[in-house]
């Protein structure tokens, strides 16, 4: 169901970005909202503060999905937050060639995303999930298993 | 001269949001203008913090209209703001049916604006201003007046 | 019953800050709670939009009054807020020496109040509700009230 | 091992809050953080955007904790962010009586907890993971849950 | 190379944002690109803060640049963040006339950046670097140069 | 003048923070003035975006110094903010033991800031100037030059 970019290299022309002002919604609402539109496959979810009318913080929620996607986000949105508008408009997405590789650790396997160019590697970027659950299991901070990962590399 | 959209379900494909980038003006002129853009039909104006060049605190100034609203918000931005550019693209808005009704509490009635979806009621939203004009009146916490509303829904 | 500084330049010892962390709140109440607070008597009172556990967007409500003040501030925090707990602590506050002076310019007169050490004004601050009141009466932008008080200074 | 404070009203005095301001440390690692933080007893902690010097987005993480607690707190951001120093001071928090009551709920029950002064009930929080489990099960919206409690109360 | 917009009034339809959100990469980082930014002939680079999943504070960078320049501000951000995404979207940009004035001050010359619509003079803006240096070299207070610059014009 | 804390690890007792609420002073200002204050010895500087009365998005100014600079710094934030009260209390900071090793890269000498405790490196910290340096000169990312550190580490 959720929309899954392919790794190669491409520019994807059928994304679009939501947006919604929110004067009306706690905070505790909004958490629950961000988990319920990422598992219904939006590519990604996020807010940021701004000042609205009347002296009220509010919160601007922000989100990435497919076209064909747009209907399930919208009713998602007006099911579980306040607003009666959303606003989109397209965007385009220009998305690097990825690849994925293990880095064996003292304390287990850490998958590490590439970002290619050109058949060079420019970005590497351990899994955070990998590396929380080793901190977890073997108490250590986080910090040191990024570390080992990256003098693995 | 407001633009008013209508309250049955509809997707409006005339909307513009225009943005600002300020970092030579006070917050003191920024909550004037945002008077100023309601006053003159904006649908929605709002604040966000942003970071700027040479360490600048800057806020990033939004805007929603209707295309026919376009250059005298544009008029506006320029006599009362300090900026010389003025960026804009189209959005679309999707906004759901909604209707009002009237709901009696002890202290007077309240409006609430209703969003309905399928003939079915979705969303309850008491007006603010109806119920900050009874706290205030009678002297009793805001929060106070939304339960009251609530219960009665 | 407002707590009024003097206007000589001074060192307060009794001033208090006050804090409360909401994530069950919304933004519309947040506006009324601030307006509350200020015709209560605080010294300032504003918003830190702050992150939360459980990805919330919260707010951090800030508030300085007079430590005779503390405990009217206290019950309205509870009465308007969703808190049930108030942290504070002692601050010293430094201020200046202020003074008031009237500026005419062509569309009537604007209070500017004056910051002033060792007998030299180093600050001077034309009353944002004066120039506010003429520009909406005159129909001119908020800049050139300002600007023409600037150059009669 | 963690700080429980008593549910009647009290004013603790044996409250620290600690502040830590990062400019070199991912958002990433800073979610991580904030669980470990919590897990060892914080009462508190949480994120605000700050704007440091050399342009830098940064975070200030700020955690309340009993003072019992310190030691404890300050090893965990040594050994998990970036850090070299931590601030912190005394600080006094107010808590108001609290008392729990089960609500019923055509789906389960909902613990609602309840701030209480002078033998009366001011304020009412369903407890978010008791909503949030019913609207999972349930596939409801997580509003509907709530406007549920709230009726009943 | 950079990217300079004509002084006469003009609406420009070839202009593009850029977006990255940044959840992985520390604010040290983040200041530096900015500069790389700007040098390589962005129009406007500047930084948001957001909530993103998993309670990590991130960052929005958003950009304004050419058409034409849309393929080296892309390498950039791949080369200097820690993105594999990037999106965009054409904005159309409407500028207003500008020239550009000498203002004699007893410390030197400041230079002003007026803006002009109609053959009226409705901004006026000292250009922040000449006040700075003269700020500098003779040691006084910044707003002191710009009050200067004002009573001139 | 400026205040150097000792390298090894202590409680420092005699520290100040000083809070400023800024709603009438431009972010071009503001830039410059958080310079100022680094030059003049503070230990850190930073501003957050706060909500202020009357809709203005305003700027809270943060400043970390010694219990001997206070003096200085108030005339400073005086002379070149827009502010007539300035507040202040102490707090306590802690600093781990800290020092400094010489890393060869390819490219050049980058130091490197180790947190010590119990004699055990915990935290390792390129300086950032060195490495800007590097990137600068030889035009390579960012990126390279401290991935090349953490390797050598």
């Amino acid at each position: 169901m959720t929309h899954h970019p392919p790794n190669n290299e491409h520019v994807d022309e059928n994304m679009f970005k939501l947006e919604v002002n929110l004067d009306d919604i706690s905070g505790e609402w909004l958490g629950f909202v961000m988990d319920r539109l990422f598992d219904a496959g939006a590519n990604d979810v996020f807010y940021t503060p701004i000042y609205m009318k009347k002296n009220r913080p509010g919160v601007l929620l922000q989100l990435l999905c497919a076209k064909t996607d747009l209907d399930k986000m919208k009713e998602i949105l007006l099911q579980e937050t306040t607003t009666l508008g959303i606003r989109y408009y397209p965007i385009t997405v220009h998305r690097s060639e990825r690849k994925f590789i293990d880095v064996e650790t003292e304390w287990g396997t850490v998958t590490v995303k590439q970002g290619v160019a050109e058949g060079e590697v420019f970005q590497n970027s351990p899994e955070y999930e990998d590396c929380k659950r080793i901190a977890e299991k073997h108490q250590i901070p986080l910090k040191k298993v990024y570390e080992a990962v990256w003098k693995k590399l």
